[in-house]
């Protein structure tokens, strides 16, 4: 095998975007199918960047109050059923466990695809004064969702995510909540994986099954669609009504608590690999990367290499760069193959020419860039290196984004940027699913991302039936 | 409520240890049932426990090499029983998903109870030389056991571990990964839980179900019973074979590789609470402790005091001791009983007395002594009183299973033993099944625990039969 040999077996992206993604998937040894159908094996190379987000997410959602807890997998059937628009929501996606032993179950429980239910049910008993609250919950566990169809990360039946539920006193403490993770997610996901946002709220027909409110990161692809990559859901008093919580306030009156959930799931690592990968695989953003440098030896077999190249590896391990060496037999070539694939976001070379002149070099995953640095100073220079990276990588990436998101105020804009551009659409909305009906169905699929923050007036009607407009809305084809 | 009402939740634990263990459980708050029978809920304090183990566990494991995946939770039927011994131990006790969304699905899937089946066939897909050996692979994960009856910790159908599965070339090199996991699992539950443990080999009868070797640590309860707190599997080639797993060698020829895997449960948060525990609630071992330190100021009204608690607690805070500050407006008793029933294991009273002597009282949660310092050498101080706190906690606990280890040479000091005392038996075996069940069935439930990996010679003959003796066994009741 050689080079050429490996980088060969990854589909150019411009050519056909979804061979390209499953190709780097499979090359990188990110995960695989299992004899499960539509579930997947996520391998070390993908579940070290899960580890990664999971720790960094996780200190935020601390800094924030959050505690973690841990509930069933199992949810009892008449459990599921008590919040109305919840369980038509979720029921035609559901596993059921029907047999346990050698037994048929009285009540049949089904895996869950989400825990609202769940956390209800345990603060139905737990919670009875003002004392008791806020709740700030959440959960890093695996849900079950009956898809038909999947892809890797994107969509499959089993998939990893956190959960967070909370429980408040008030309608407005809920609400400050659920942007505020909100915002947790969108600093995140903007500053750890250097993958650009838009953010905002959903329309009605695109909520959460139960939700009064959800609000919505979404991230654009390298072919333009939209990757909806982060939710959070207020609920005010709906599921908490149904699930029979209530506390005595202050005046020791009884009421009913207001709720929050939110979730961010495998999927973000589709965004990472479809925001910043190229023809050569992978590229990860250093912050999150589980190694950021690779180091290889040039002629390793000359007298001296091995030891150098190890002296270094020594060197930056005592700092906080996430280093690694390959002294393996391969060829340099293949070495820098493999660590292109796997998105390393830089590799230092060494070899005796190098040595000689006491310079390593160093090349940056994303632009290719030689770097060349005294052996003396790589601990220090290497940190900076990495982090400008980063955010050229959001600085390209946001412009990349900003540069197909267009403006349409006609129903002609609309088709136009859907059928001969890739990207976003912004428009202005009447407010009613009609029209966003419509739309999805002349545009071949666009549906609305959401209703930004901050909206623009672009014009006073809607885009499609040229009535009042309430709203302006991002719209997007998606995965 | 006032701080003696609290505590009189706690049944002693000479009276009743069952009920102290279930009184500690939920009066610290730790785990609670659920509407799911037999599944818990891991509340705030019980999870930051299971989070701090699985941090230092980890860490050790990825010392040794060991990477982190994640497998599906579903594994079909025909997969489940391609290994003859392994379908019989486990299939009475599986959960199975029979339907999904709408459809009945046409081969069942149970829900994992350990994930052999699906490591082996995800190896028998991507291994296929011996350079693609070893496989460490290690994952964080619950597992469903139909269980009967339920003990929060001990017993539930869904629990949380960790399973680690490896694959080598030779058997050789596998046992020694199984053994050298059982000394990870050793010197974690001695170090970073302060748990004295006794080890070895498991019986014939005692053996995980497809194992070819079982290795184990067990740690003695207050109650003299024995709890299995980790176990290390060698499986040989047998599942590799049942699985079609084969690699080409050096010379070019098939050989089946040979297999291990080691798990860990929240099982061993039991035996924290029933090692350490107190007729006060929890104590916790501080190498393991969510929070280390709990600051309580004394009469918090007066000018100062909140002031110089929380000067000390921003200190602390700059530290790597783990502390939080109580300034509810709970009574100081009220909040000592709080602390000591968590199990929390110091903290530092701090009124106007302290504040004008320029010192701080802190109490250890073990031995209850108060310590005067100086609130200029807390943060100094501080360490070393919880170094010395997790020393003597282990050291106490050692002491106590030592003197509850009895020599047994006859079948009359068996009988005493586990009728007059409480605690192990040490015994000469000669290797029988049934003097094994025979011991059990005489000594109301004694099951031999383990053979030591330095055996004494207590006499020539088997404890029971009189014939001669192969190995010296510790026998106890378990959990």
């Amino acid at each position: 095998m050689t080079k050429e040999k490996l980088v060969q077996d990854i589909t150019a992206r411009d050519v056909d975007f979804a061979q390209w993604y499953t190709d780097v998937v499979k090359e990188a040894e990110l995960c695989d199918y299992t004899s499960v159908k539509g579930c997947l094996i996520y391998q070390p190379n993908g579940y070290a960047i899960w580890e990664n987000i999971q720790s960094a997410l996780d200190k935020r959602f601390k800094e924030t109050g959050v505690e973690n807890v841990y509930l069933p997998m199992l949810i009892p059937e008449s459990l599921l059923q008590k919040e109305k628009d919840h369980v038509e929501g979720f029921a035609p996606e559901v596993a059921w466990v029907t047999k346990g032993g050698n037994e048929e179950l009285e009540e049949k429980l089904c895996v869950r695809p989400t825990s609202e239910t769940l956390f209800c049910d345990h603060w139905s008993k737990v919670v009875k004064s003002y004392r008791d609250l806020p709740k700030l919950y959440n959960q890093w566990c695996s849900v079950l969702r009956w898809e038909k169809t999947t892809r890797p990360f994107l969509r499959s039946r089993e998939f990893l995510w956190q959960e967070g539920h909370t429980l408040h006193a008030s309608a407005k403490e809920a609400e400050e909540r659920t942007k505020m993770m909100l915002k947790v997610y969108y600093d995140f996901v903007t500053e750890d994986l250097a993958v650009p946002l838009i953010c905002g709220r959903k329309t009605e027909s695109e909520k959460f099954a139960g939700a009064k409110d959800t609000y919505t990161i979404e991230a654009m692809m390298h072919d333009g669609k939209a990757l909806q990559s982060g939710t959070s859901h207020f609920f005010g008093d709906g599921f908490a009504d149904a699930y029979n919580i209530k506390f005595l306030n202050k005046s020791n009156e009884l009421e009913v608590p207001n709720e929050t959930s939110w979730g961010l799931s495998t999927r973000i690592i589709g965004a990472i690999i479809m925001v910043h990968g190229d023809d050569s695989g992978l590229v990860l953003p250093p912050r999150i990367a589980p190694t950021q440098v690779m180091i290889i030896p040039i002629a390793q077999h000359k007298e001296g290499v091995t030891e150098k190249a190890e002296e270094i590896y020594n060197k930056l391990k005592q700092t906080n760069i996430r280093c690694k060496i390959d002294c393996s037999d391969k060829t340099p070539g293949w070495k820098f193959s493999e660590q292109e694939i796997q998105g390393i976001p830089a590799r230092i070379e060494i070899g005796p020419k190098d040595i000689e002149n006491n310079q390593a070099v160093v090349v940056r995953r994303d632009t290719r860039e030689k770097i060349i640095i005294s052996i003396d100073e790589l601990c220090q220079k290497i940190p900076t290196i990495l982090e400008t990276m980063q955010q050229d990588m959001y600085d390209r990436a946001k412009k990349f984004m900003d540069e197909h998101i267009y403006a349409a105020t006609t129903k002609e804009d609309m088709i136009d940027i859907f059928t001969n551009k890739i990207g976003f659409a912004k428009a202005m909305w009447c407010g009613s699913k009609e029209c966003e009906e419509e739309i999805k169905s002349l545009t071949g699929g666009a549906s609305s991302r959401c209703i930004p923050f901050e909206e623009e007036k672009l014009s006073d009607s809607c885009v499609f039936c040229g009535k009042p407009a309430k709203h302006m809305v991002y719209w997007g084809k998606s995965y």
